[in-house]
């Protein structure tokens, strides 16, 4: 394919493959769905984003700028014939800043890798999706990733001063939060669609002085429920609500027993930052809450305690793939006020459409992740599953909610976004998307639906 | 005029203006510059909004959203044949949810009958520009209104969950905090040149458990840099860290004899927000790092000393008028680290111009406010504020420096748009806001420059 190869010349064949193996590798992301992209190419500098742009373009080929591939919403699988431009070797920490407490960095660093480095100077970077260890920087930005602790902390875009970004015409232009109109914030979260970053200025916040823990059970989800709205309303220090449902539980007691507690319908992990003199206190005043609610308590302090207890919460993936072969994760968020209702509703679609149902949320930020589990191997399963969803979808509309609460607008809900946007709205989407990139190559069927793909019925749909 | 007539028609006589002396009311803001509307409207109802841009749209003609006309930076100077649309009379509060702490609010509301509402409830609105008596919501969103708490709580962006705009072609659209992309954040901080806010969800925060100040005096303004920079490495949990120049004191002490210091070269005005068993242990501390820099020191507890301060620094604008008869606030941005030696360079450069100049500056933001005094009946003294104005500008952008702080973009910078961005850049904020207004009839001359503009010389010389 001529474009291919004059990719080839441009970059060096060293960083471009077209190996069925090397592109099934890229097909996926941690979605059920899949793509088939003609070509897979390692920028190691921004230049060669620059050359692999201006070529894509040239022959309307369509780009992917993959991070770590951990998207839960099909926002890194490629269109068939697609270009990806994979990031792990443009990895760099270009600065890092401790006085400005900043960091100037390449978008395939993976989160972790800036969260440990930034560590080593008393500071850290907030967002935390779980799936941190792998996730890259690019790909936060891409979905404005939110984590355990973006009740305190906020979310990605809350994080990035600015970012230099590659246009599909080759031009490069860096964006700053300071600037106005903020453009910035425009990329943050467009999924790719509307440049490739090719660095970020992110900041970085002081590692808190105090932090400790509550370790709830509750033999009913209404008394999390009430527990989670009551510290938020006192104004407590809480930096992550983590609420885990009874299944749940048991998944991760099988990779970490003794952790969190059995034998109740729902846990809840608080966690609070302040300062030394004030801690004691606020874990007091949640315990109390927790006591008054009828829920059992434990409290943890002590550094080694408090990352046992999130690495049980996050590892719990690993169980996962034991007990279950194949999962969908969702990703809604819904009114504070209203999250109790919509898990019992989610209970009663799963129970009705006879799949399984795993729940963690964020309870602070109305965000929930129910995770449908089946067997894909057994006739009908996928079906059932989509049709669960499709109606999980409805229950989280009817109640005031979004369609997505940090895992982005990906390939599986392009179909839903007319269900939450006008058609004024969804024009305005995608004239701004026009205005960066005319042809619409950048990680197309994200984020931004084409004429007539928001009217779609059957959003999850895609097999 | 037919497309007044048709104005009138549609809105009723009684909110449409022609009158010179209406006219000359909103021709000015409160910078240097004016213009010549042609028409004045009051939309009372989001309705009349949708039908005046149609209208106005459809006619070719200007339009201009105006708040409470306090920007320094000609944001609100409406251009020849202009409708202007006064929120006056759009100013009510649609819902305040003190359990979410948010109020929907409409754009004519003053910031500060926002923030009294709010109190009312134990909440506050936290960005505070001085001008928040009469500055409204609508503009602090035009503007991404700064203000002296911005150090700890941010700017306007950072409060605003979702605002209702009226785009040219009439339609309504409601862009949230929680959409990706985020077009919301595009919006605020665009002057008003993408579309027409008519209401704003606003988030709300608890009233501080515990205030204090520490008011320093300094024998030189490098002592002040020392102390504000230890404050914000040390991590003191400072929401204000207010600079006021000798010049300034003076003016100060006219209006609020006693409250700041006097015989000094730089005052520092210090406030934390933190618990109660926190606030002594904060400012002891930063009286310690005061003495050790070599300044002197009185505390502030208790609000009524507190609000006499604040009320001495944002009510200076009234003393001015007194002793100087005209003046030119400037608005940048400089790196933390350079902000001393931009302050003695702009002490050089109004001394060589023959120009006084005032400063305050918010420290640990950066954000510098070089005011230049002058008296405009006085040959010559106009262009001798214009030619120093120029050259801070350019010591600006040479100390790694930004357009603008606060005030925003407005008439009197857009010839310096390329100085800070590249024409690619530029290029870009032109496509973004012909997707949202194809003909530019949105607040011309505002935020994004037209091809060529940017490339002008003499930034600061408008008549």
């Amino acid at each position: 394919v001529a474009w291919i190869e004059e990719l080839r010349a441009a970059l060096g064949p060293e960083r471009v493959r077209t190996d069925a193996g090397d592109l099934r590798a890229v097909s996926r992301d941690a979605s059920p769905l899949h793509g088939a992209p003609a070509c897979l190419a390692y920028p190691e500098e921004r230049e060669h984003v620059e050359r692999a742009l201006q070529i894509a373009a040239e022959a309307g080929v369509a780009i992917v700028a993959r991070g770590g591939g951990t998207s839960l919403a099909a926002g890194a699988i490629p269109p068939a014939g697609a270009l990806v431009l994979a990031f792990n070797r443009m990895a760099r920490v270009r600065e890092l800043d401790a006085e400005e407490r900043t960091a100037l960095v390449e978008p395939g660093l993976t989160n972790f890798a800036l969260d440990a480095l930034a560590r080593r100077h008393g500071l850290r970077y907030a967002p935390d999706p779980s799936s941190r260890r792998v996730s890259m920087i690019g790909g936060n930005i891409a979905t404005n990733a939110g984590g355990l602790h973006c009740l305190a902390h906020g979310v990605t875009t809350d994080h990035v001063l600015g970012v230099e970004v590659v246009l599909t015409d080759g031009s490069v232009a860096w964006l700053d939060a300071l600037d106005a109109p903020d453009m910035r914030a425009l990329v943050v979260g467009s999924e790719g669609t509307l440049a490739v970053v090719t660095a970020a200025l992110l900041s970085l916040l002081p590692v808190p002085e105090a932090t400790g823990m509550v370790v709830c059970g509750f033999s009913r989800l209404e008394q999390a429920g009430e527990v989670a709205e009551s510290i938020v309303r006192a104004g407590l220090p809480a930096s992550a609500l983590e609420y885990i449902d009874e299944t749940m539980l048991g998944v991760i007691s099988k990779m970490s027993p003794g952790v969190l507690p059995s034998g109740v319908e729902a846990a809840l992990i608080v966690e609070v930052e302040t300062l030394h003199e004030s801690l004691d206190e606020a874990l007091a005043t949640i315990e109390a809450l927790v006591a008054e609610a009828g829920g059992s308590s434990r409290r943890a302090v002590g550094s080694a305690e408090q990352t046992r207890i999130w690495e049980a919460r996050r590892t719990s993936g690993g169980a996962f793939g034991l007990l279950f072969p194949d999962s969908y994760t969702h990703d809604f968020a819904v009114p504070r006020d209203r999250i109790v209702e919509v898990l019992r509703g989610v209970s009663a679609i799963t129970e009705a459409h006879r799949v399984e149902v795993v729940t963690v949320a964020h309870l602070g930020d109305g965000n929930i992740h129910p995770k449908i589990v089946y067997d894909g191997r057994e006739a009908g399963a996928y079906e059932r599953v989509i049709d669960a969803s499709n109606a999980i979808l409805e229950l989280v509309l009817a109640h005031g909610g979004t369609l997505s609460g940090e895992h982005g607008i990906g390939l599986e809900k392009l179909g839903a976004m007319g269900r939450q946007f006008s058609p004024a709205e969804l024009d305005m989407l995608r004239a701004v998307r026009a205005s960066f990139d005319p042809e619409g190559i950048l990680n197309p069927d994200k984020a931004v639906p084409l004429a007539g793909d928001e009217a779609r019925r059957g959003v999850f749909a895609h097999a």
